[in-house]
Protein backbone atom coordinates (compact mmCIF):
# COMPACT_ATOMS: atom_id res chain seq x y z
CA UNK A 1 0.00 0.00 0.00
CA UNK A 2 1.47 3.34 -0.89
CA UNK A 3 0.77 5.88 1.09
CA UNK A 4 0.88 10.01 -0.17
CA UNK A 5 0.31 12.10 2.51
CA UNK A 6 -2.23 14.69 2.01
CA UNK A 7 -0.96 17.93 4.09
CA UNK A 8 1.00 20.01 1.90
CA UNK A 9 -2.43 21.34 0.57
CA UNK A 10 -3.46 24.69 0.34
CA UNK A 11 -6.69 23.86 1.78
CA UNK A 12 -5.19 23.66 5.02
CA UNK A 13 -4.85 27.11 7.07
CA UNK A 14 -1.27 26.47 8.05
CA UNK A 15 -0.22 25.86 4.20
CA UNK A 16 -2.27 28.54 3.26
CA UNK A 17 -0.35 31.02 5.05
CA UNK A 18 2.41 29.52 4.36
CA UNK A 19 2.47 30.47 0.55
CA UNK A 20 1.00 33.89 1.55
CA UNK A 21 3.99 34.28 3.59
CA UNK A 22 6.33 32.95 1.94
CA UNK A 23 7.30 30.97 4.64
CA UNK A 24 9.10 27.27 4.48
CA UNK A 25 8.76 26.84 8.37
CA UNK A 26 5.38 24.96 7.94
CA UNK A 27 6.15 23.19 4.52
CA UNK A 28 9.36 21.91 6.14
CA UNK A 29 7.41 20.41 9.37
CA UNK A 30 4.86 18.62 7.36
CA UNK A 31 7.35 16.79 4.81
CA UNK A 32 9.53 15.66 7.87
CA UNK A 33 6.16 14.62 9.69
CA UNK A 34 4.68 13.07 6.91
CA UNK A 35 8.19 10.88 5.90
CA UNK A 36 8.59 9.65 9.93
CA UNK A 37 4.67 8.90 9.69
CA UNK A 38 6.63 6.29 6.33
CA UNK A 39 4.13 8.26 3.25
CA UNK A 40 5.75 7.32 0.34
CA UNK A 41 5.53 9.90 -1.53
CA UNK A 42 4.09 13.72 -0.50
CA UNK A 43 1.37 15.36 -2.26
CA UNK A 44 1.81 18.80 -3.40
CA UNK A 45 -1.40 21.29 -3.61
CA UNK A 46 -1.59 25.14 -3.86
CA UNK A 47 -5.16 25.08 -2.79
CA UNK A 48 -7.87 27.47 -3.85
CA UNK A 49 -6.31 30.40 -2.57
CA UNK A 50 -3.61 30.84 -5.54
CA UNK A 51 -4.54 32.76 -8.60
CA UNK A 52 -3.87 30.58 -11.60
CA UNK A 53 -1.07 32.66 -13.04
CA UNK A 54 0.96 32.44 -9.61
CA UNK A 55 0.32 28.71 -9.31
CA UNK A 56 3.51 27.62 -11.33
CA UNK A 57 5.60 29.48 -8.65
CA UNK A 58 4.23 28.51 -5.45
CA UNK A 59 4.17 24.91 -6.75
CA UNK A 60 8.19 25.48 -7.79
CA UNK A 61 8.61 26.70 -4.64
CA UNK A 62 7.00 24.02 -2.53
CA UNK A 63 8.46 21.25 -4.21
CA UNK A 64 11.87 22.50 -3.55
CA UNK A 65 10.89 23.85 -0.07
CA UNK A 66 9.69 20.07 0.53
CA UNK A 67 12.09 18.09 -1.02
CA UNK A 68 14.93 20.00 0.98
CA UNK A 69 14.15 18.30 4.13
CA UNK A 70 12.54 14.96 2.67
CA UNK A 71 13.64 12.52 0.33
CA UNK A 72 10.17 11.50 -0.50
CA UNK A 73 8.89 12.11 -4.34
CA UNK A 74 6.42 14.21 -4.54
CA UNK A 75 2.50 13.85 -6.23
CA UNK A 76 1.89 17.17 -7.99
CA UNK A 77 -1.80 18.09 -7.25
CA UNK A 78 -2.80 20.74 -9.48
CA UNK A 79 -5.59 21.30 -12.36
CA UNK A 80 -3.36 24.00 -13.38
CA UNK A 81 -1.07 22.70 -16.56
CA UNK A 82 1.73 24.89 -16.18
CA UNK A 83 1.60 24.41 -12.21
CA UNK A 84 2.62 20.73 -13.02
CA UNK A 85 4.99 21.37 -15.50
CA UNK A 86 6.75 23.63 -12.91
CA UNK A 87 6.50 21.23 -10.51
CA UNK A 88 7.88 18.36 -12.79
CA UNK A 89 11.04 21.10 -13.58
CA UNK A 90 12.57 20.97 -10.28
CA UNK A 91 11.52 17.85 -8.76
CA UNK A 92 14.08 15.49 -8.08
CA UNK A 93 12.78 11.70 -8.40
CA UNK A 94 10.09 10.30 -10.34
CA UNK A 95 6.75 12.43 -9.13
CA UNK A 96 3.75 11.58 -9.78
CA UNK A 97 0.98 14.16 -11.73
CA UNK A 98 -2.41 14.63 -10.43
CA UNK A 99 -3.83 14.34 -13.12
CA UNK A 100 -5.53 13.77 -15.48
CA UNK A 101 -9.48 12.73 -16.20
CA UNK A 102 -9.97 10.91 -19.13
CA UNK A 103 -11.07 13.75 -21.45
CA UNK A 104 -9.15 12.18 -24.56
CA UNK A 105 -8.11 16.37 -24.70
CA UNK A 106 -6.54 16.33 -21.23
CA UNK A 107 -5.14 12.72 -22.33
CA UNK A 108 -3.45 13.77 -25.35
CA UNK A 109 -1.41 16.41 -22.73
CA UNK A 110 -0.65 14.75 -19.63
CA UNK A 111 0.16 11.55 -20.85
CA UNK A 112 2.76 12.70 -22.95
CA UNK A 113 4.11 15.20 -20.56
CA UNK A 114 4.11 11.90 -17.75
CA UNK A 115 6.99 10.22 -20.10
CA UNK A 116 8.71 13.66 -20.93
CA UNK A 117 9.34 13.96 -17.54
CA UNK A 118 9.25 10.16 -16.50
CA UNK A 119 6.30 10.36 -13.95
CA UNK A 120 3.94 8.71 -12.53
CA UNK A 121 0.18 9.50 -14.10
CA UNK A 122 -3.08 9.49 -11.59
CA UNK A 123 -5.88 9.17 -14.43
CA UNK A 124 -9.67 10.21 -12.91
CA UNK A 125 -11.99 7.84 -13.93
CA UNK A 126 -14.28 10.86 -15.30
CA UNK A 127 -15.01 12.97 -18.15
CA UNK A 128 -16.56 16.22 -19.50
CA UNK A 129 -19.96 14.31 -18.36
CA UNK A 130 -18.90 14.57 -14.61
CA UNK A 131 -18.06 11.78 -12.49
CA UNK A 132 -19.80 8.26 -13.06
CA UNK A 133 -22.93 6.88 -11.16
CA UNK A 134 -21.88 3.09 -11.32
CA UNK A 135 -18.60 0.57 -11.12
CA UNK A 136 -19.42 -0.46 -15.22
CA UNK A 137 -19.43 3.36 -16.60
CA UNK A 138 -16.01 4.00 -14.27
CA UNK A 139 -14.69 0.77 -15.65
CA UNK A 140 -15.04 1.91 -18.97
CA UNK A 141 -13.29 5.67 -18.46
CA UNK A 142 -10.66 3.48 -16.90
CA UNK A 143 -10.46 1.65 -19.68
CA UNK A 144 -10.09 4.67 -22.21
CA UNK A 145 -6.92 5.57 -19.62
CA UNK A 146 -5.47 2.46 -20.19
CA UNK A 147 -5.35 2.53 -23.39
CA UNK A 148 -4.48 5.21 -23.91
CA UNK A 149 -1.55 4.91 -21.56
CA UNK A 150 -0.62 2.06 -23.90
CA UNK A 151 -0.70 3.87 -26.97
CA UNK A 152 1.23 6.75 -25.57
CA UNK A 153 3.59 3.79 -24.19
CA UNK A 154 3.54 5.01 -20.64
CA UNK A 155 4.26 1.90 -18.43
CA UNK A 156 0.88 0.42 -16.50
CA UNK A 157 2.87 0.52 -13.27
CA UNK A 158 2.99 4.02 -13.87
CA UNK A 159 -0.77 4.40 -14.25
CA UNK A 160 -2.72 5.06 -11.15
CA UNK A 161 -6.57 5.14 -11.63
CA UNK A 162 -8.87 6.73 -9.60
CA UNK A 163 -12.37 5.63 -9.43
CA UNK A 164 -13.05 8.65 -7.52
CA UNK A 165 -15.13 7.94 -4.20
CA UNK A 166 -17.63 10.75 -3.09
CA UNK A 167 -18.85 11.70 0.45
CA UNK A 168 -20.83 9.01 1.75
CA UNK A 169 -23.47 11.65 3.59
CA UNK A 170 -24.33 13.03 -0.19
CA UNK A 171 -23.71 9.79 -2.26
CA UNK A 172 -24.01 7.05 -0.31
CA UNK A 173 -24.93 4.29 -3.12
CA UNK A 174 -21.41 5.10 -4.48
CA UNK A 175 -18.98 3.37 -2.14
CA UNK A 176 -19.93 -0.27 -3.43
CA UNK A 177 -20.04 0.80 -7.06
CA UNK A 178 -16.45 1.88 -6.57
CA UNK A 179 -15.22 -0.85 -4.82
CA UNK A 180 -16.52 -2.98 -7.35
CA UNK A 181 -14.88 -0.81 -10.03
CA UNK A 182 -11.42 -1.47 -8.32
CA UNK A 183 -11.99 -5.31 -8.65
CA UNK A 184 -12.63 -4.90 -12.32
CA UNK A 185 -9.68 -2.16 -12.90
CA UNK A 186 -7.06 -4.33 -12.18
CA UNK A 187 -8.20 -6.97 -14.80
CA UNK A 188 -8.20 -4.74 -17.41
CA UNK A 189 -4.54 -5.43 -18.10
CA UNK A 190 -1.67 -7.64 -17.53
CA UNK A 191 0.10 -6.18 -15.66
CA UNK A 192 -2.50 -4.05 -14.15
CA UNK A 193 -2.58 -0.69 -13.85
CA UNK A 194 -2.81 0.79 -10.48
CA UNK A 195 -5.50 2.14 -8.30
CA UNK A 196 -5.44 4.56 -5.99
CA UNK A 197 -8.01 6.99 -4.30
CA UNK A 198 -8.46 10.52 -2.68
CA UNK A 199 -9.40 8.62 0.37
CA UNK A 200 -10.47 11.56 2.56
CA UNK A 201 -13.55 12.65 0.14
CA UNK A 202 -15.52 9.67 1.32
CA UNK A 203 -16.25 11.18 5.05
CA UNK A 204 -15.98 15.15 3.91
CA UNK A 205 -18.65 16.11 6.40
CA UNK A 206 -19.31 13.57 7.96
CA UNK A 207 -19.61 12.33 11.56
CA UNK A 208 -16.96 9.87 12.56
CA UNK A 209 -14.47 10.84 9.33
CA UNK A 210 -11.43 8.26 10.59
CA UNK A 211 -13.52 5.48 10.95
CA UNK A 212 -15.22 6.29 7.54
CA UNK A 213 -11.83 6.40 6.16
CA UNK A 214 -9.82 3.46 7.49
CA UNK A 215 -13.25 1.11 6.66
CA UNK A 216 -13.33 2.56 2.89
CA UNK A 217 -9.35 2.08 2.86
CA UNK A 218 -9.64 -1.70 3.89
CA UNK A 219 -12.50 -2.22 1.68
CA UNK A 220 -10.73 -0.97 -1.38
CA UNK A 221 -7.72 -3.15 -0.37
CA UNK A 222 -9.54 -5.96 -0.02
CA UNK A 223 -10.42 -6.10 -3.83
CA UNK A 224 -7.09 -4.64 -4.70
CA UNK A 225 -6.23 -1.01 -4.31
CA UNK A 226 -2.75 0.06 -3.96
CA UNK A 227 -2.22 3.36 -3.31
CA UNK A 228 -4.31 6.23 -1.73
CA UNK A 229 -3.92 9.84 -0.82
CA UNK A 230 -4.41 10.00 3.16
CA UNK A 231 -3.98 11.65 6.25
CA UNK A 232 -0.64 10.28 8.03
CA UNK A 233 -1.18 11.62 11.27
CA UNK A 234 -4.56 8.36 11.70
CA UNK A 235 -2.53 6.12 12.96
CA UNK A 236 -5.75 3.19 12.92
CA UNK A 237 -5.77 3.86 8.99
CA UNK A 238 -1.84 3.22 8.98
CA UNK A 239 -2.11 0.46 11.38
CA UNK A 240 -4.97 -1.08 9.64
CA UNK A 241 -3.16 -0.91 6.11
CA UNK A 242 -0.54 -2.66 7.59
CA UNK A 243 -3.02 -4.98 8.99
CA UNK A 244 -5.05 -5.67 5.28
CA UNK A 245 -1.62 -5.99 3.43
CA UNK A 246 -0.38 -9.16 6.16
CA UNK A 247 -4.41 -10.46 5.75
CA UNK A 248 -3.77 -9.99 1.63
CA UNK A 249 -0.53 -11.94 1.90
CA UNK A 250 1.26 -9.02 0.44
CA UNK A 251 3.42 -8.71 3.65
CA UNK A 252 4.72 -11.80 5.23
CA UNK A 253 3.37 -11.96 8.92
CA UNK A 254 5.43 -11.56 11.70
CA UNK A 255 4.63 -10.81 15.24
CA UNK A 256 6.08 -6.85 14.68
CA UNK A 257 4.20 -6.57 11.41
CA UNK A 258 3.31 -2.85 12.23
CA UNK A 259 7.06 -1.96 13.10
CA UNK A 260 7.81 -3.49 9.68
CA UNK A 261 5.40 -1.92 7.75
CA UNK A 262 6.69 1.66 8.61
CA UNK A 263 10.22 0.87 8.57
CA UNK A 264 9.40 -0.46 5.18
CA UNK B 1 -24.00 -7.59 9.69
CA UNK B 2 -25.26 -10.24 11.82
CA UNK B 3 -23.31 -10.28 15.02
CA UNK B 4 -23.17 -13.72 16.95
CA UNK B 5 -21.44 -13.48 20.21
CA UNK B 6 -18.52 -15.52 20.93
CA UNK B 7 -18.35 -15.11 24.60
CA UNK B 8 -20.26 -18.25 25.76
CA UNK B 9 -17.99 -20.95 25.20
CA UNK B 10 -16.48 -23.67 27.68
CA UNK B 11 -13.27 -22.45 25.88
CA UNK B 12 -13.36 -19.46 28.00
CA UNK B 13 -12.13 -20.49 31.90
CA UNK B 14 -15.15 -18.39 33.72
CA UNK B 15 -17.71 -20.58 31.01
CA UNK B 16 -15.71 -23.62 32.30
CA UNK B 17 -16.19 -23.26 35.53
CA UNK B 18 -19.17 -22.40 35.84
CA UNK B 19 -20.46 -25.36 33.55
CA UNK B 20 -18.41 -27.50 35.93
CA UNK B 21 -19.96 -25.84 39.20
CA UNK B 22 -23.47 -25.57 37.53
CA UNK B 23 -23.56 -21.69 38.34
CA UNK B 24 -25.54 -19.86 36.41
CA UNK B 25 -24.22 -16.18 37.26
CA UNK B 26 -21.05 -16.36 34.47
CA UNK B 27 -23.69 -17.92 31.78
CA UNK B 28 -26.34 -14.80 32.70
CA UNK B 29 -23.16 -12.02 32.70
CA UNK B 30 -22.35 -12.76 29.09
CA UNK B 31 -26.00 -13.30 27.51
CA UNK B 32 -26.64 -9.82 29.09
CA UNK B 33 -23.66 -8.27 28.18
CA UNK B 34 -23.67 -9.60 24.57
CA UNK B 35 -27.29 -8.25 24.37
CA UNK B 36 -26.39 -5.47 25.60
CA UNK B 37 -23.88 -4.96 23.42
CA UNK B 38 -26.10 -5.50 20.44
CA UNK B 39 -25.23 -8.91 19.20
CA UNK B 40 -28.46 -10.47 17.13
CA UNK B 41 -27.02 -13.88 18.53
CA UNK B 42 -25.42 -15.52 21.31
CA UNK B 43 -22.97 -18.34 20.39
CA UNK B 44 -23.13 -21.51 22.74
CA UNK B 45 -20.40 -24.04 22.88
CA UNK B 46 -20.10 -26.47 25.73
CA UNK B 47 -16.05 -26.48 25.27
CA UNK B 48 -13.26 -29.22 25.50
CA UNK B 49 -13.87 -29.86 28.86
CA UNK B 50 -17.01 -31.49 28.46
CA UNK B 51 -17.58 -35.11 27.59
CA UNK B 52 -19.31 -36.44 24.67
CA UNK B 53 -21.86 -38.12 26.99
CA UNK B 54 -22.69 -34.97 28.89
CA UNK B 55 -22.67 -32.56 26.22
CA UNK B 56 -26.55 -32.53 25.61
CA UNK B 57 -27.31 -31.71 29.26
CA UNK B 58 -24.60 -29.49 29.57
CA UNK B 59 -26.33 -27.74 25.99
CA UNK B 60 -29.60 -27.53 27.32
CA UNK B 61 -28.90 -26.19 30.54
CA UNK B 62 -26.73 -23.21 28.42
CA UNK B 63 -29.34 -22.42 25.96
CA UNK B 64 -31.91 -22.33 28.97
CA UNK B 65 -30.03 -20.18 31.32
CA UNK B 66 -28.90 -17.85 28.14
CA UNK B 67 -32.52 -17.44 27.30
CA UNK B 68 -33.76 -16.79 30.71
CA UNK B 69 -32.29 -13.69 30.81
CA UNK B 70 -31.75 -12.54 27.08
CA UNK B 71 -34.03 -12.34 24.33
CA UNK B 72 -32.01 -13.26 21.69
CA UNK B 73 -32.11 -16.46 19.62
CA UNK B 74 -28.55 -18.99 20.12
CA UNK B 75 -26.24 -20.34 17.94
CA UNK B 76 -25.69 -23.90 18.95
CA UNK B 77 -21.79 -24.87 18.56
CA UNK B 78 -21.04 -28.39 18.84
CA UNK B 79 -19.54 -31.32 17.20
CA UNK B 80 -21.75 -33.71 19.36
CA UNK B 81 -25.46 -34.26 17.23
CA UNK B 82 -26.87 -34.87 20.07
CA UNK B 83 -26.03 -31.97 21.78
CA UNK B 84 -27.06 -29.99 18.62
CA UNK B 85 -30.66 -31.81 19.19
CA UNK B 86 -31.14 -31.01 22.41
CA UNK B 87 -30.31 -27.99 22.54
CA UNK B 88 -32.76 -26.97 19.70
CA UNK B 89 -35.93 -29.02 21.43
CA UNK B 90 -35.53 -26.18 24.56
CA UNK B 91 -34.73 -23.38 22.43
CA UNK B 92 -36.97 -20.03 21.83
CA UNK B 93 -37.10 -18.96 18.27
CA UNK B 94 -34.91 -19.87 15.67
CA UNK B 95 -31.77 -21.33 16.45
CA UNK B 96 -28.42 -21.59 14.52
CA UNK B 97 -26.80 -24.97 13.91
CA UNK B 98 -23.02 -24.28 13.94
CA UNK B 99 -22.25 -26.49 12.25
CA UNK B 100 -22.51 -28.82 9.18
CA UNK B 101 -19.71 -29.85 6.98
CA UNK B 102 -20.17 -30.55 3.18
CA UNK B 103 -19.49 -34.34 3.47
CA UNK B 104 -22.90 -35.84 2.18
CA UNK B 105 -23.33 -37.96 5.18
CA UNK B 106 -23.18 -35.01 7.59
CA UNK B 107 -25.40 -32.87 5.43
CA UNK B 108 -27.76 -35.63 4.94
CA UNK B 109 -28.23 -35.48 8.94
CA UNK B 110 -28.16 -31.45 9.18
CA UNK B 111 -29.99 -30.68 6.41
CA UNK B 112 -33.33 -32.59 7.10
CA UNK B 113 -32.57 -31.67 11.70
CA UNK B 114 -32.53 -27.58 10.35
CA UNK B 115 -35.69 -28.35 8.79
CA UNK B 116 -37.35 -30.31 11.62
CA UNK B 117 -36.30 -27.53 14.03
CA UNK B 118 -37.11 -24.82 11.83
CA UNK B 119 -33.58 -23.47 12.41
CA UNK B 120 -30.49 -21.76 10.22
CA UNK B 121 -27.69 -23.69 9.52
CA UNK B 122 -23.97 -23.21 9.25
CA UNK B 123 -22.31 -25.34 6.55
CA UNK B 124 -18.51 -25.31 6.33
CA UNK B 125 -16.63 -25.25 3.35
CA UNK B 126 -14.79 -28.51 3.73
CA UNK B 127 -15.32 -31.67 4.05
CA UNK B 128 -13.09 -35.19 5.04
CA UNK B 129 -10.45 -33.95 3.06
CA UNK B 130 -10.20 -31.37 5.25
CA UNK B 131 -9.66 -27.62 4.53
CA UNK B 132 -9.74 -26.32 1.37
CA UNK B 133 -6.01 -24.47 -0.12
CA UNK B 134 -7.89 -21.81 -2.37
CA UNK B 135 -11.48 -20.23 -3.12
CA UNK B 136 -12.31 -22.45 -6.36
CA UNK B 137 -12.50 -25.41 -4.03
CA UNK B 138 -13.84 -23.44 -1.07
CA UNK B 139 -16.69 -22.50 -3.44
CA UNK B 140 -17.20 -25.71 -4.82
CA UNK B 141 -18.09 -27.22 -1.11
CA UNK B 142 -20.30 -24.22 -1.38
CA UNK B 143 -22.22 -25.38 -3.88
CA UNK B 144 -22.09 -28.79 -2.98
CA UNK B 145 -23.70 -26.75 0.61
CA UNK B 146 -26.67 -25.01 -2.13
CA UNK B 147 -27.27 -28.24 -3.91
CA UNK B 148 -28.08 -29.78 -0.56
CA UNK B 149 -30.17 -26.97 0.95
CA UNK B 150 -31.75 -26.98 -2.23
CA UNK B 151 -32.77 -30.41 -2.21
CA UNK B 152 -33.63 -30.24 1.08
CA UNK B 153 -35.99 -27.58 0.84
CA UNK B 154 -33.75 -25.31 3.49
CA UNK B 155 -34.60 -21.42 2.46
CA UNK B 156 -31.11 -20.30 0.87
CA UNK B 157 -31.30 -17.22 3.68
CA UNK B 158 -31.66 -19.67 6.69
CA UNK B 159 -27.89 -21.56 5.25
CA UNK B 160 -24.74 -19.57 6.54
CA UNK B 161 -22.07 -20.94 4.21
CA UNK B 162 -18.29 -20.39 6.14
CA UNK B 163 -15.44 -20.32 4.47
CA UNK B 164 -13.20 -21.29 6.89
CA UNK B 165 -10.29 -17.90 7.92
CA UNK B 166 -7.31 -19.62 9.32
CA UNK B 167 -4.86 -18.13 11.79
CA UNK B 168 -2.68 -15.33 9.27
CA UNK B 169 0.11 -16.58 11.23
CA UNK B 170 0.28 -20.23 10.03
CA UNK B 171 -1.48 -20.01 6.45
CA UNK B 172 -1.39 -16.68 5.52
CA UNK B 173 -1.85 -17.62 2.15
CA UNK B 174 -5.54 -18.00 2.86
CA UNK B 175 -7.23 -14.93 3.30
CA UNK B 176 -7.44 -13.67 -0.15
CA UNK B 177 -8.75 -17.07 -0.69
CA UNK B 178 -11.64 -16.46 1.99
CA UNK B 179 -12.32 -12.68 0.43
CA UNK B 180 -12.14 -14.27 -3.27
CA UNK B 181 -14.56 -17.09 -1.76
CA UNK B 182 -16.85 -15.01 0.06
CA UNK B 183 -17.45 -13.10 -3.28
CA UNK B 184 -17.94 -16.01 -5.27
CA UNK B 185 -20.27 -17.64 -2.63
CA UNK B 186 -22.70 -14.24 -3.14
CA UNK B 187 -23.11 -16.01 -6.81
CA UNK B 188 -23.83 -19.24 -6.26
CA UNK B 189 -27.76 -18.96 -5.71
CA UNK B 190 -30.49 -16.43 -6.40
CA UNK B 191 -31.57 -15.33 -3.60
CA UNK B 192 -27.93 -15.92 -2.02
CA UNK B 193 -27.13 -18.07 1.09
CA UNK B 194 -25.45 -16.38 3.58
CA UNK B 195 -21.99 -15.99 4.59
CA UNK B 196 -20.38 -16.25 8.12
CA UNK B 197 -16.68 -16.90 9.68
CA UNK B 198 -15.34 -17.36 12.94
CA UNK B 199 -13.81 -14.27 12.91
CA UNK B 200 -10.99 -14.70 15.47
CA UNK B 201 -9.43 -17.96 13.93
CA UNK B 202 -8.09 -15.60 11.88
CA UNK B 203 -5.49 -13.60 14.30
CA UNK B 204 -4.92 -17.22 16.74
CA UNK B 205 -1.91 -16.40 18.60
CA UNK B 206 -1.09 -13.49 17.06
CA UNK B 207 -0.16 -10.03 17.59
CA UNK B 208 -2.81 -7.21 17.45
CA UNK B 209 -5.34 -9.28 17.57
CA UNK B 210 -7.95 -6.88 17.52
CA UNK B 211 -6.29 -5.10 14.11
CA UNK B 212 -6.44 -8.45 12.76
CA UNK B 213 -9.86 -9.32 13.67
CA UNK B 214 -11.83 -6.25 12.34
CA UNK B 215 -9.66 -5.58 9.26
CA UNK B 216 -10.63 -9.12 8.19
CA UNK B 217 -13.69 -8.59 8.60
CA UNK B 218 -13.98 -5.23 6.82
CA UNK B 219 -12.09 -6.95 4.14
CA UNK B 220 -14.84 -9.91 3.45
CA UNK B 221 -17.82 -7.74 3.85
CA UNK B 222 -16.69 -5.83 0.89
CA UNK B 223 -17.08 -8.68 -0.57
CA UNK B 224 -20.30 -9.70 0.61
CA UNK B 225 -19.59 -11.50 4.24
CA UNK B 226 -23.30 -11.46 5.93
CA UNK B 227 -22.43 -12.04 10.05
CA UNK B 228 -19.43 -13.66 12.22
CA UNK B 229 -19.16 -15.01 15.52
CA UNK B 230 -17.52 -12.32 17.58
CA UNK B 231 -15.99 -10.80 20.18
CA UNK B 232 -18.76 -8.15 21.24
CA UNK B 233 -16.28 -6.50 23.63
CA UNK B 234 -14.28 -5.23 20.75
CA UNK B 235 -15.63 -1.97 20.33
CA UNK B 236 -13.34 -0.78 17.10
CA UNK B 237 -15.20 -3.86 15.59
CA UNK B 238 -18.48 -2.93 16.35
CA UNK B 239 -17.80 0.25 14.76
CA UNK B 240 -16.41 -0.62 11.92
CA UNK B 241 -19.26 -3.08 10.97
CA UNK B 242 -21.35 -0.25 11.35
CA UNK B 243 -18.91 1.95 9.11
CA UNK B 244 -18.67 -0.64 6.25
CA UNK B 245 -22.74 -1.33 6.42
CA UNK B 246 -22.73 2.24 5.66
CA UNK B 247 -19.87 2.43 2.77
CA UNK B 248 -21.54 -0.26 1.37
CA UNK B 249 -25.14 1.52 1.31
CA UNK B 250 -26.80 -0.99 3.17
CA UNK B 251 -27.45 0.55 6.04
CA UNK B 252 -28.76 4.48 5.46
CA UNK B 253 -25.99 7.45 6.85
CA UNK B 254 -27.14 9.61 9.37
CA UNK B 255 -24.38 11.45 11.46
CA UNK B 256 -25.56 8.99 14.53
CA UNK B 257 -24.97 6.24 12.21
CA UNK B 258 -23.02 3.94 15.41
CA UNK B 259 -25.50 4.32 17.75
CA UNK B 260 -28.05 3.64 14.88
CA UNK B 261 -26.53 0.25 14.42
CA UNK B 262 -26.23 -0.97 17.93
CA UNK B 263 -29.90 0.08 18.05
CA UNK B 264 -30.91 -1.90 15.28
Amino acid sequence: MELIGERINGMFKDIREAILQKDPKPIEYWARRQTEKSAHWLDINTGPAVSVEDQPAVMEWLVQTAQSVSPLPCCLDSTVLGAIEAGLKVHRGQAIINSTSADQRKMDIYFPMAIKYNAKLIGLAMNEQGVPKDASSRVALAMELVVNADAHGLPMEDLYIDPLALPANVAQDHGAEVVEAIRQIKMLADPAPKTTLGLSNVSQRCAERRLLNRTFMVMCMAVGLDSAIVDMEDDLLIKAAAAARVLLNKDIYCDAFLKTFRQR
